[in-house]
């Protein structure tokens, strides 16, 4: 006896269908053969094993230590890690931490940066709210606006990151659309962006506080700076983060991740915002989970405390920076002698974005993808996925979506799969030119 | 200089303001010399420090299982774990798993089972849907479904659980107020239900599934069984869950929990739900944040192939089942001298719930409740909090929302504890009688 009535979801489900991320994965486990450049894991050889079991001895030789580790936390995450988390950002800032302005209470831990992106966005936007992006940005958290019934409005970028001349005409025209109180928040990957592997220049980072609060004329408008890739660093100056030039606290909200630079097994990661954000973030998260795991979070707070992972994140740069010199050498010999072919040198971060000559297109449907997957068995990020959908424009005035650029990875694949892997997607590229 | 912009939260955030849960956790920290027989958390004595330490060193004793652990997982979790869930399920159910008639591909593993219950919930539930729970009620599902803005509408209870043909009339009320296709879903804890102790009557389990569907005219309305105390049986006889009556798999989603019954710490739950449910839930945790810590799900499934993990079940059921023999001993000891205050026998969990003489309140704000925690030093759940506000009814409308309950948990404190608990409540409490 089947009753087979219809299930009726909330509207918002309907937000969050056929997210390009499924797809993916399941492009890779459809066809094993493939080397990836396109997953978004970390390298594998490198995860920080040792450390781990050094840690989790150190907290488990003592069953006092063992248990908390075992019992619930709370919801804002473990009080000893944030305060190490403090102490870590005012050692990447260079700043005191009195200087840094801010305490525990302004830091929620989450199970990665990725909740904590999701948290915020819930808390601040309603359906047809307006959050702006860099074009192209992070694919993942073009989801999550999605999911929310957000909109999106993309900002121009350059081999600086988001234009502020873009950023500033973007603002002036909402607001003659009588939308500028539905502007929420400006979002940026300001060191090493995923998918561009570009940075925020020095001086856009101050600019770019003083825009959000020349704008916050009818609420606030917030810039979200998500710092995942801060710390693969691998040549060339690091660059004080957008927080770093808000004076007051209350313009910037800032998030960061463990997954990268340490492990994402342990899905650690943290944001910090003003008092009023916070409280609503840790409500929310009171109702979602009441706290991540608090067995993670005490492995990494001793990771930090005894200085292991401070040690690992100088092991790890070395080794993601010979696969970045790996894919950057490994392009120049396969894909130097296709014409228009070029492609960014990142100087950290995971990620090559690559682009194509214009008329060549990289999404799932093109001929390419389904060559280079199919007979070339290799797979990467289509381009068009980092660029927003504006749901507030119909779909022939959306601003230029471009659809021939590629996200390449070198984070997962080692050395002799990362020169396999762009050999065998010149030869793909290769039937189209 | 301040911008001072007032921050324009979601509608949303509106509803998750001041959680009791939130003002409890205030109450302990404000209060360091008070007995707490209100927090939930568990035994901290018997947490499963050594078992985690052999499941621990048997992964990272081969370098390539523990950096399999500190990498990404899937957004459903493990595939190892769920297939040992299966198992885990099939033993609990005394059926095979092809009995139970469910794969890997209905089971999400999440943040505990707190975050499935939210995930359905956000799925699910648009402002304005309905969900029946019983009454009294898991305090902390209410603060859930009220951050969702869904309307909450209580069905009578007895010793048996929820009333069958109470939950009829409510669902032939809310018919007849064209409000039908607004539910969704009832809300069960089968198991000793938190707060009340009370397990469902097997004849019901079986009617409840019947009544579902018999009611899912408009659109499927769901039975959501919440099993996290299922494990903490310490006497009388186990009952098939409700879910092992849905034959079809169609109406019943199940979620459980190793928060209880192992570690809180972990943050590793579990749900069952329908193809269509479980690939909502998918991609609504794959924007939250594309899976629940990798690390710990490797401890668990460790601890459950080399069934260490049933071993040390074994052992908990004697820790509580003295425990709670201890909080039942100490209410004969302390609490049958006083007029007109019983109590239920809870067969398993971790709570006993007190009712106390008709006018006798015991809520917050209550004198009982501020004499309690400040000139007593002790702390209880007030029973108010598990009584849902139907926000579909005027404030004088509510259905008699009881006042004279407490929620007492032998979960935390030792038997000592759980002795100097009970004698300083019973102190208290003889003041207003």
């Amino acid at each position: 006896m089947s009753t087979n009535k219809k299930i009726q979801f909330s509207k918002k489900r309907t937000w969050s269908h056929d997210l390009p991320i499924s797809f993916l994965m399941q492009q890779g486990v459809e066809n094993p053969g493939v080397l990836s450049l396109a997953a978004g894991l970390v390298d594998q050889n490198s995860l920080p094993a040792g450390i781990t079991k050094q840690a989790f001895d150190e907290l488990f030789t003592d069953p006092r230590t063992a248990k908390e580790a075992l019992q619930y936390g709370t919801t804002a995450g473990s009080l000893a890690l944030r305060s190490l988390l403090l102490k870590h950002l005012s050692r990447l800032e260079q700043k005191s931490v009195e200087e840094i302005g801010i305490t525990v209470d302004n830091m929620i831990v989450t199970t990665g940066s990725q909740q904590y992106l999701s948290l915020l966005g819930e808390v601040l936007l309603d359906p047809g709210d307006i959050c702006l992006v860099a074009a192209p940005t992070y694919f993942v958290f073009l989801g999550v606006l999605q999911g929310l019934g957000a909109r999106i409005v993309s900002v121009e970028t350059d081999e600086f990151g988001m234009r502020m001349d873009s950023l500033e005409a973007t603002l002036a025209m909402l607001d003659s659309q009588g939308q500028l109180s539905r502007v929420k928040m400006i979002y940026l990957v300001s060191d090493y962006e995923n998918p561009s592997g570009v940075s925020l220049a020095l001086d856009r980072r101050k600019q770019v506080v003083e825009i959000a609060r020349s704008w916050s004329r009818e609420q606030r408008v917030f810039v979200l700076e998500d710092l995942a890739y801060r710390e693969l660093c691998y040549d060339g100056p690091v660059v004080p983060s957008i927080r770093s030039f808000d004076t007051t606290g209350e313009t910037v909200i800032l998030t960061q991740t463990f997954s990268k630079s340490f492990s994402p097994g342990l899905r650690v990661g943290f944001g910090v915002a003003p008092d009023e954000v916070c409280a609503a973030i840790r409500d929310k998260k009171g109702n979602d989970d009441f706290g991540s795991t608090n067995f993670s979070q005490h492995i990494l707070a001793t990771a930090l405390r005894e200085n292991l992972y401070y040690d690992h994140v100088e092991y790890l740069r070395t080794v993601y920076r010979e696969k970045r010199d790996c894919m950057l050498q490994a392009a120049d010999l396969h894909f130097s002698n296709i014409p228009d072919v070029h492609w960014v040198h990142p100087r950290g971060g995971l990620y090559v974005w690559m682009t194509l000559p214009d008329g060549i297109e990289t999404g799932f449907n093109s001929p390419l993808f389904q060559k280079a997957i199919h007979e070339d068995k290799v797979m990467y990020v289509p381009g068009e996925l980092c660029y927003a959908v504006d749901t507030g424009r119909g779909e022939k005035e959306q601003p230029s979506i471009q659809k021939n650029h590629m996200r390449l990875t070198f984070g997962v694949q080692n050395l002799a799969g990362i020169q396999e892997g762009m050999q065998r997607l010149a030869n793909a590229v290769k039937s189209f030119v």
